[in-house]
């Protein structure tokens, strides 16, 4: 047998902050180096940051970050590392190839030792669904290199090349690896560390080869990913798991299978023997249960927004309802309390008790508050309106007003006090469009834009729940959803109750289903038939609301590219023919 | 030799709307039919319209679009129909195929005749850059099928076939095809017709084999299709042109090249003699010179957008500045002066000329026009925000204050007349944030977000000359830019003047270049470094800015991909080493 000490490096890196990311590295680089490790690996595209996106067409970023991975070579030693990065295919004269006027790119590992770069591994499988774009910017590789580090024979691969079957893993264990390294950027949403797991063991149930699987952690847009790296031996057996959602570099030393013929080209990248004989105890963090692992989700995907564009403070607009609690709790958490600014905007249709539930949340919370009456800017934006509107009664067009008045507060406090604007929408009502544009869908993050009204009511009982106390106050978890517009109003006189709407937007939004397909599973025709069509009009208004974090199978956003002009109703039709 | 003649079927159809889309392939079918056509050919994805982006994702959408491909086919008789739609591989049992979760979809074209489907023919390349995300959504063909009309042996393809050099229409030709057929949903851009023509003629040069190119007509959310529909013979010579930017089934008679040796497999699909032996005249549609093609662009594009979201009417705020009199005059073109109402919003620091030109280009236009003075609102927000604001002398907030307020107002207007606002923002605004989110960018439509501001001016110019005196006046035209936020404010105090600016921009934006590569160029360090930062940090309102028509080679919008979250400056560095 034989066996090698790795260090697992989950950095936070950020997207185009490559002297920034250099930097995580290089910190990790050395603390891998003195606990002797053989490598140390980092996520896919650590350089750049993931996903760069159109950055990428920008030929000096990737002479930027190529330029960077040579930095991080100098500073290699006896320990390998494994970094990603953006590599350009050239020209025999050094110059940037190209195919049909665009660059020839890579999603590549370097692979760093001796103080330099001993040789790279592309990225085969290049996944375009979803979230992902891979085949916009990058080239597939073609070639299967094997390294050899401290005596053993180790595979390198790239996210992806890990979920075919019979795939890049597999023809790397085939031909000869002892251990198959895995590097990521796998963004997490709810159940994808069991379906990585699942994945992971299937693998090595194919290959009987071991693998250590590294991914990123840490926020970008719409995306958050978890870490929660691993190693697992030949027979499956955890031998390593560093923590979820968390900055780490987690050292493990595990065996590998005995040697194999190779059948494909080896690299000897370092030959000190292995440290791992020493056989450290293995430490595994422990998994979060779902609603801590959604929880840290949310706060670390807000937090690194805010704090990588470059803010510290944030304010939204707290109504007394639930999901401006929980998006109070969750910021305050992800900042700490002192950045938070809760405004409570009353208007003469708020009810006593939300300024009363809101002002406690605030003590619990220890946030900043103030309150700021939108009454004047009602009254004038009425009278300014007058003539136009003549003797027209009241209606939606004064209920969004409203909104917007509120919306219009908020981003004037956030220009003057140089805040970031949080808004505290959920899923469901950006499903059916149950929002105001300009007004609460204003803001630079939607915090819980893709939880669902009922995950929203689930993750503040968790949370009281975790704190031991009602933080939240309960009124606040038991009153009626209301977006107090005009008098007495409630959130069930226009839409189904959440426990039959929620359902029901499931298969709509995360499942491509239709009204035809929800009738025909015997719901009301009806109501399926007004809530698809609401969903598919809102689309104009979703493609204007912030980013958010994306925390299931399918979010809005990248992740669901829907026109906005859309005349398909998916409606039952009449029977033809 | 032989000829055909040729039914080229320029549809404005619409995303989603399966069964509009199936009346005006069947209005036009019938033309062709009584034209006495051999083949009526169809843009690419005529049934679903393209794109139809992640609706495909729908299995019942996929159905119903099959579905009308078999009502299309059983209209048809001797006139053959070639139509785009999507295809979804099949199981033994009928059920669709997939793999890995995902439904194996095509891009085909289905040719119809005599009552029946006939064939399909499978698109091979698959565009995956700039706007297009077909390797998302299409499996490629992999089969070259010909097929005999009217004793002539034809090759079909789909738009990104024609562009490869060596590739499907190379292909069909050497296997025997004695002309190739090649429909598209080709998206028109300043110069894209040119591009076309010259590629084109690099096929039928390599090929000597005539060429039938048929293009979409109509604007899709942020796509405009010119239909520009061609055909050039053996020769390279052009034998017919459809016009550009209108619906239109254009017929033409055309030779087609002597019989070849067939080495692919060929279907017959019509055995009536052509009727093309008659020799219709050639009919020639002229190009549109580069002033007006780009003005029918946007005229069509703001027009589609606004009926196929099922509005007839719109409003937008009229400052008197050049970009909502131009926002103006287009509008009134697209949808007819009745259904545009401007609204004038003037603030304590708007200019009397401002509100004297607006009427002045109001009447000329014959469009409504109100004022609504905003300084109540002004008043009111200012009073309501004292108590957080203090004693902080007014600036930036209180500049984005009166254009929120504007935007809240259109909002208003919009919503109780059921209209749809338009935006008047131009390229070089939206490129260096130089705009209010909420506020000006506020509106589902930015007719020209894809003009530079020079643009702006020419086309303005232009459509003065057009129209043979000053329809937009020329004190619009002539005087300084300025947002009128703040006492004597031009645009020039924040921003190089635009001849200085455009340019920088252009590089910046849509060539992919960093500001080392314009210090590089010569350029100012200070001014670029500052510009390019501008450009970058700008990301996020663009993100909630509204769609507009493409008409450049890198639009704002699914053509450009950067992340908000973006830490990468490409600033000049100091030398290191």
């Amino acid at each position: 047998m034989g066996s090698l000490r790795i260090g697992l490096c989950q950095v936070d890196v950020v997207v185009g902050a490559i002297d920034t990311n250099v930097g995580l590295v290089l910190d990790a680089l050395a603390t891998a180096e003195e606990a002797r490790c053989d490598v140390a690996v980092f996520p896919e595209l650590t350089v750049p940051g993931y996903p760069p996106e159109d950055l990428v067409y920008k030929a000096r970023f990737v002479e930027d970050n190529v330029a960077a991975v040579d930095r991080i070579a100098e500073a290699t030693g006896d320990c390998v590392a494994v970094v990603g990065y953006v590599d350009v295919e050239r020209n025999p004269d050094g110059t940037p190839a190209a195919d049909d006027g665009r660059p020839i790119l890579l999603n590549a590992a370097a692979v760093c030792a001796g103080g330099r770069v001993v040789g790279r591994y592309v990225k085969h499988e290049l996944p375009n669904y979803d979230v992902f774009d891979e085949k916009r910017y990058f080239t597939a590789g073609t070639e299967f290199p094997l390294w050899s580090i401290a005596g053993v024979t180790v595979g390198i691969s790239i996210c992806e090349d890990l979920w075919i079957d019979g795939g890049p893993v597999n023809v790397l264990a085939d031909g000869g690896a002892q251990m198959v390294i895995n590097i990521n950027a796998s963004p997490w949403r709810q159940g994808k560390v069991e379906a990585r797991e699942r994945v992971i063991n299937r693998r090595i149930a194919e290959t009987a080869t071991p693998i250590a699987y590294l991914n990123l952690v840490g926020g970008q847009d719409e995306l958050v990913f978890d870490g929660t790296s691993e190693v697992r031996d030949a027979d499956g057996e955890l031998v390593a798991r560093a923590g979820q959602f968390v900055e780490h570099v987690h050292v493990a030393d595990f065996e590998v299978t005995a040697p194999k013929p190779t059948t494909l080209p080896v690299t000897t990248v370092t030959t000190r023997p292995s440290a791992s004989q020493e056989g450290l105890p293995p430490v595994l963090e422990p998994l979060l249960g779902p609603d801590e692992e959604l929880w840290d989700a949310l706060v670390l995907g807000a937090r690194d927004y805010v704090h990588n564009n470059g803010f510290t403070d944030i304010c939204f607009g707290l109504s007394g309802g639930i999901d401006s609690a929980l998006t109070a709790a969750i910021a305050a958490e992800a900042l700490g309390p002192e950045h938070v600014h809760a405004v409570m905007m009353p208007s003469r249709y708020s009810s006593d008790h939300s300024v009363t539930d809101s002002e406690k949340l605030c003590q619990n919370l220890g946030i900043d508050a103030r309150v700021v009456a939108i009454e004047p800017a009602h009254g004038a934006f009425l009278d300014m309106l007058a003539p136009s509107f003549g003797d027209d009664p009241p209606g939606l067009t004064e209920e969004n007003l409203q909104s917007r008045i509120r919306g219009v507060t908020l981003m004037a406090l956030a220009n003057k006090f140089g805040w970031l604007v949080l808004t505290t929408g959920n899923k469901s009502e950006l499903a059916v469009g149950y929002s105001t544009l300009y007004g609460d869908t204003a803001g630079a993050y939607a915090v819980i834009k893709d939880l669902w009204k009922l995950q929203v009511y689930e993750q503040a009982e968790a949370y009281n729940r975790r704190a031991g106390r009602e933080v939240i106050p309960a009124s606040i978890i038991t009153k009626a959803p209301s977006a107090e517009l005009r008098p007495d109003q409630r959130d069930d006189q226009s839409l189904p109750p959440y426990e039959v709407l929620d359902p029901m937007l499931v298969e709509l939004v995360e499942r491509n289903r239709t009204a035809a397909d929800l009738v025909a599973d015997g719901h009301d025709p009806e109501i399926v038939t007004r809530i698809a069509r609401l969903v598919d009009i809102a689309e104009f208004k979703r493609r204007q609301s912030p980013l958010g974090t994306r925390v299931s199978r399918r979010a809005f956003g990248r992740d669901r590219r829907m026109p906005v002009t859309n005349r398909y109703r998916g409606n039952p039709r009449p029977p033809t023919g």
